[in-house]
């Protein structure tokens, strides 16, 4: 009986040490994912309520929409993984689900940024007026040319970039591409672009003719 | 004298020898490049002879733009890199210059395919008309959403892929990204991606209302 009592012991330790190997090695692993889109419409609810109050019990949507693994539910879950800061870089945003992530974080006390363009952030639906009106740090362009870049870096570390522009059209109609990458070398050349456009953008700056 | 010309043979040919191993290690190293637009406006014209006719003594172009390198080029030099297949996804092709390369490409026998936006394909300025009367194969698709990917495959190897459609102005323009890179897993994500909206866009699957 001790015999078995001490392999049972044994195996139980064994499975513990694989499990924590297993989850060091997919801590360490840096993120590769490719999202493409459309994607199934979902209810990212629960990741929000999950994000805004860590561990309360979960409380059920009343909405229709499945809850599951979706490009959309993906996309969401790499932007809430923030903790200090968020660059945004976006020609066009519109979905208010993605702005409400993305104030959640600044509601957390993550720095969030945000560059976008000047034609497109007065359309009907822009969601830059309301992360403005929450206190969120926002400039644009002065151009007669885009600032069509779409691309985020979550903690300096991060790299969210494709063709999607965040608008609900885009994520529920369209054929998009949205790149995830833990890469120091491909992060540090958007990090730079970002800063570069983050001055160029400063109002401090702005010519009026 | 003896000993002097040994030294001098040795010297020269552990100099190749060097020469020879840098060579090798930049041929296998896979390409990693972030460009980022608006691009310098330049003239591509000896990229376009060097690659119609390898080899061929260097004509100088008679237009006043420098001819340095540049995104553009550099997007034009990994498009031209092309031997066997050109795979390409695009919103909007109207850029005569990359229409040019692409004509080129598939002139010397190169596979070309392409795959565009129903709603944008007619617009002003588009070649997709073009390249559809120099007998490349396009494919659209027939939905109210937008193909709004913008990228290429070459040599079912090297993936280019951001924001930047192929548009005169974005590339002289707008504030755009383009990421080239040859890693096998990304590829692969992408040239999947190809062959579903190539064989859902089959004309023979088009619905008639």
């Amino acid at each position: 009986a001790a015999g078995t009592a001490r392999g049972v012991a044994l195996a139980a330790a064994a499975a513990t040490a694989v499990a924590l190997a297993v989850a060091a090695w997919r801590r360490a692993r840096p993120v590769r994912e490719v999202l493409f889109f459309p994607s199934r419409p979902c209810c990212i609810e629960a990741l929000l309520a999950e994000a805004a109050e860590p561990g309360a019990p979960a409380r059920p949507c009343p909405c229709p929409l499945p809850s599951g693994d979706t490009a959309l539910s993906r996309l969401v879950r790499r932007l809430l993984s923030a903790r200090r800061s968020l660059d945004l870089c976006l020609f066009s945003f519109s979905c208010p689900q993605l702005a409400r992530a993305v104030q959640l974080l600044h509601r957390r006390g993550v720095r969030v940024r945000l560059v976008t363009d000047a034609q497109y952030m007065g359309l009907h639906g822009s969601q830059i007026g309301r992360l403005r009106h929450a206190g969120i740090q926002v400039r644009h362009d002065q151009h007669s040319g885009y600032m069509h870049h779409k691309f985020a870096i979550v903690d300096r570390r991060m790299l969210i970039t494709g063709s999607l522009n965040w608008t609900t059209q885009a994520i529920q109609s369209n054929r998009e591409n949205v790149l995830v990458v833990e890469d120091a070398e491909y992060v540090k050349a958007f990090q730079d672009e970002f800063e570069r456009i983050w001055e160029e953008y400063n109002p401090a700056n702005y010519r009026f003719f």
